[in-house]
């Protein structure tokens, strides 16, 4: 019966410099808070989410270090955009760039700059689209020990290696395959570029681009004080503070994780959903199966499943004055979600989007009418993007030619 | 400003002989409610789901039928048990005999028995544990006419004939790879076996196991009146009711919806959640990714990252004195929910699968202590099993040996 | 950690003849369902909420029964309308007859008919609205024994002996004062009208309409299987059935109950709320605070000031097409919400009256332009409703009438 | 369909010196946030609530300002602690300085400090409870023109002469009866004491303790940017800030108002409740009937019945190893609701009080076992307090002494 909190329990398999890997964070701007490298367990501290936000040693009462085989309980008690700083930016990546979920169909880069009135957001590029923004912290984890990291990289640079060519299920066109330690493009917080400290670390440390075991860029909505976020390409980008109480549970790996796979090391984070939360009544809801757009079908893929769910939803949203970019960009960040439906003994994975119908100014179900598109609805702005010079190949959609 | 029901909505791709190709549903007694042939739209009617609950012919208020290109809005607004026959279960199937989502880690079959106390299930082959049943009809959806179903036959046969020895992403080792047309266990109502007429369906008409592009088995939880079950691999099997209204939108596959595939009938249904559903405040979450049990990458896969998420869960769980079988069949049927967390332009996707806190008889959540696993809490009760021959390898956990 | 089910735990005063004493429940129709006279404690249960659905003999799995000073535990496990009677109806009483709270402004005897579509409940006298109905027990309790029966008459006598002029605090002229017991109007199930034990039952019986200290005519609209209704003067009557299951907690009163008044009897019931409740996601929100339509402040009465903010919410909705009596009716059975906000050590109650805005089919809230009414509005049907003779007066808005 | 967002609707009666008579706001420390004396009506401004927090002139784009008549709808887009000040606490009064709803119960004055963990609060003078806070602005409102102001003078000094021995209904002891204007303990901001303007205002203005018919000390939880707390008799007080926008609706009193009392007037504020509320699955709720400690009856009274809910509460929370004073202070700040569960032609008010159980640390719902009372469980800590002189008589439980 204890209250009710959103707690992130991710497994610690330090060994050896345990907080001197940085989970390097990018962001937008450097900020006065001083950075924090000691925190004791049960004691609330304040971070901001910025470049050197972390790494972050969390000792006992007696000053003694969490240590391998421990867990460590992370309570968000809250978490907001910085004062000062109230808005941010969702944005979809240039296919040789990147690239995203649906990049294949949108190939070109494009974002959208959203506006903070306290817990609500709005864009001038979406129109006629206001929500309550609902923070999390994109990234957090712990920093892998060396062990760990090796495993990592060696996966990796396998999936790099021998999927050359690699079109998942021949489907989802996206690149990069992995990212492996690189000099290029690397934030390392106050320590500075060309020194020998820099190069050591930027050559063996970890991109923190995707989750792993220990946690990392999870963006899990309700990863939150309660207040959730969906995304299933990206989020609100901004700057933001966290509120923070560590516990450390003494040997908790073994008693409470069963590891899945090769090693003790492949475990992965729990978490626990706080008592706060945005309430919605009336969600419509898009429904994919793993049937792709050349009408192939691929078994229980529940990736592909979920790509043709969106792209209905891109389609059907499209329809009531947007274009096809601004919903992509809206189903980015807004408190939608995506779901596992049905992935059983049978050959079509399920999946769905449900999208909360009040995020609109006007009634996007279906109805007798007619849709309601016309010089009144037609949204007089839209979303900032790039061209694209078209090395790749794109997806067309066969149908709509017809 | 409508009130909010649950809705579905599914195209009509009928030209021929709508309501004759019947969606052979498998339940498990007779009624004494007649069936339903011709229902009016606007009207409230009552369906049994059983063998010969469809299909059911709408029409407007002069007898005129739906017709193919409009779309036909289905609200749901009752569904439950049948009085007097107020239990159910939940089942693995054999590894041999079609399996499951985990079939390569549970291949033997396995049930439990579930009782309802009004709205709440319990079953005694799984002690200490309670919810709320939130029933949804598994099946809905249209006839589909010759077009579509061609449509299905063809690539379904071509999932076989191709990929014989497909192990999706080389990881889920299920069977089979499709469900074609085939005389075999096929029941159909009314219609007496071996008559001219029954062997002519049986021939052709689609086997109900997927969900397909006119709907059919989502087992979508809140395709309910509100009340909603999520599904990873199974639900509650029992014989209930349904009250209905249906709705025709005139010419509603071209104005809402756009065909995501080769041809014009490449749709999905769209649907929206009713205002009644059961809450729960804690809700401990697990996170998978795309890396299987042998450590192998699998780039944006979520069915692999969920399969992960989902054997996560059962490890754990099982630590509170219960067996694997058993928390795979109680997540098959809980009010639990599996959600893609991150599919982005990194190499992993991140899924997660929550479960409600309160529908056990203890505290379930980590804690500083030990897992109170004794004497005590070792149940004494299990779900139902039987041997496995087998004749395919199944995957051990590397780990789980050192 | 146990699941959550709505419950009653009500204290048990019975030293005599506990089951003799009937808590007659009237209702529209006699029924098939054989009347339920003993029940086994945890054994689940279902009675027909008419005439003759009690009292209950509890008994522990020895046969001894539930016995003075025990609490009993009732578990709601569903309720619902008696399967082909699914239709209720709400009404006003003339001020003559019993009237309501605002009794002096609707001084005549109004009613409306609901049909149910499901949990959906419409009403051709009420236009423009639908809402899901949330059944609940509206008479629920423990049969009083003789000691505590006579403590009911003692000071019910005495309201009416003392304060025959009883305005409440001048402002709600209510009546009658108290029901004493009385051979009037008196239903007793399969008993014969006019036999010795009839007469003995009639005169010392206690009437149902309050609630009293061991439970009652309590309208609590959550407690239900979850699913609630609100009511400030009714609810939808109908036929309907429950399914229960009881707990005996022996020397729970002891345990858990301070008596709060002059005797070890006077107490009150508790109750847990279950975890199925209707989601709305808006609510217009009207205020009252202690001061009467002729200005005159009344402390901190509570029941004053929600009697403004009713009167409020009705003038406030009526601007809308509706006439007043319809919203009357309507805020009697809708799922809407009163709350006491603020009752402190200032001069002014303040209370509220929540309405989900879902409910109408059209925007209800304020907005910059005109109050959307006009001839399209204008609803065509009414609440039917009787004269009223007016021998008590009744109240005028003053500000009405400038 | 426009996005929900909380909304407080006001009547604007202003027609001399509008935003020169203060709402005086009694807090705890001078900001360096200044004072906000002009806004634009559609931009968002920031409010520190503090003492010289308003009054506040709207203005349209073209400078005009709000007009007699017109409605202000005031929306809550975020508020919080004061960055730098989170904590607060929570107080009864002693009851010769105010007292409180239960002062003859809890005569002397007490008091907890709050320390607030993000937006979870927890006090080491109630161990074991930890809850989020959620904050509200407690006093919001209309600054009044001097018509209305007289109507309040005069009927509150009416309230005071008429019923100097007033018990309200013979059962609520509090005092005072009214807060007229008065020179002591004012505070007005910026406005220094004992000038002529200092005196000019605090001989006229009116006290913000209750609210009336522009709004004011309304305690409403839900009034909040969603996260709601409920407040019987009190709140935590903090410095905090609010985040607002005003939008005028012009002419709206007469278009969506009607006055209920003698003047045009007599108007209530009406408010829109926010997206954004926490979650508990599990309520316990005590009731409350109208009859007295003393045992008798008291018709239709719901501030009595209310009263003895939460008594009854009290009583039984203090069996876990409270202090009642403990509960009593919980009671006014932690997240519970108090409703109008039945108040119709029956002559017992029925009221409910409902406790969220997940803020306890330990299960406090009714069991088949003993309370679990012992050494282990009763807290070391209480609640801060003062004596009690005891000019005025207090109300004993009759029953608990026997």
């Amino acid at each position: 019966m204890a209250p009710p909190t959103p707690r992130l329990v991710v497994p610690i398999d330090l060994k050896k410099r345990p907080w001197e890997q940085p989970l390097p964070l990018h962001n937008r701007r450097q900020l006065d808070i001083p950075p924090v490298s000691h925190v004791k367990a049960s004691e609330l501290f304040r971070v901001a989410m910025v470049d050197w936000s972390g790494p972050i040693r969390v000792e006992d009462k007696d000053g003694i270090s969490a240590m391998p085989g421990d867990l460590l309980a992370v309570e968000i008690c809250n978490l907001g955009p910085l004062p000062g700083d109230e808005w941010g930016y969702t944005a979809t990546y240039d296919r040789e760039n990147g690239g995203g979920f649906l990049t294949d169909h949108f190939p070109c880069a494009t974002k959208a700059i959203w506006y903070f009135e306290g817990i609500y957001a709005y864009s001038p590029h979406i129109p006629g689209v206001r929500f309550p923004v609902l923070t999390h912290p994109g990234i957090i984890g712990m920093a892998p020990w060396m062990e760990l990291l090796n495993i990592w990289n060696d996966r990796e640079r396998e999936v790099e290696e021998k999927h050359k060519s690699l079109k998942l299920c021949e489907v989802l066109h996206t690149r990069p395959l992995a990212n492996l330690p690189s000099t290029i493009g690397y934030h390392l917080g106050k320590i500075e570029k060309g020194t020998a400290e820099w190069e050591m670390i930027a050559d063996e440390a970890a991109r923190t681009i995707p989750e792993r075991e220990s946690g990392g860029n999870s963006d899990i909505k309700n990863l939150s004080r309660g207040d959730g976020e969906v995304s299933f390409c990206g989020a609100i980008e901004m700057s933001g503070y966290l509120e923070l109480k560590c516990e450390v549970i003494k040997g908790g790996m073994k008693e409470y994780l069963t590891p899945m796979g090769p090693t003790l090391l492949h475990v992965n984070p729990i978490f626990e959903i706080g008592p706060v939360e945005p309430r919605f009544s009336k969600w419509l809801v898009f429904e994919g199966i793993s049937v792709d757009e050349s009408g192939n079908q691929h078994f229980l893929d529940a990736s592909v499943a979920y790509k043709r769910a969106v792209l209905n939803a891109i389609d059907y949203l499209s329809k009531f004055g947007y274009s096809k970019e601004q919903i992509y960009i809206l189903l980015s960040c807004c408190p939608c979600e995506g779901r596992f439906s049905g992935i059983v003994a049978s050959h079509n994975a399920v999946t769905t989007l449900s999208i909360p119908t009040a995020i609109f100014d006007k009634d996007i179900r279906p109805n007798a009418g007619k849709v309601p598109v016309g010089p009144r609805l037609v949204r007089k702005h839209d979303v900032l993007r790039c061209s694209y010079d078209e090395n790749l190949p794109t997806t067309k959609n066969p149908a709509a030619l017809m």
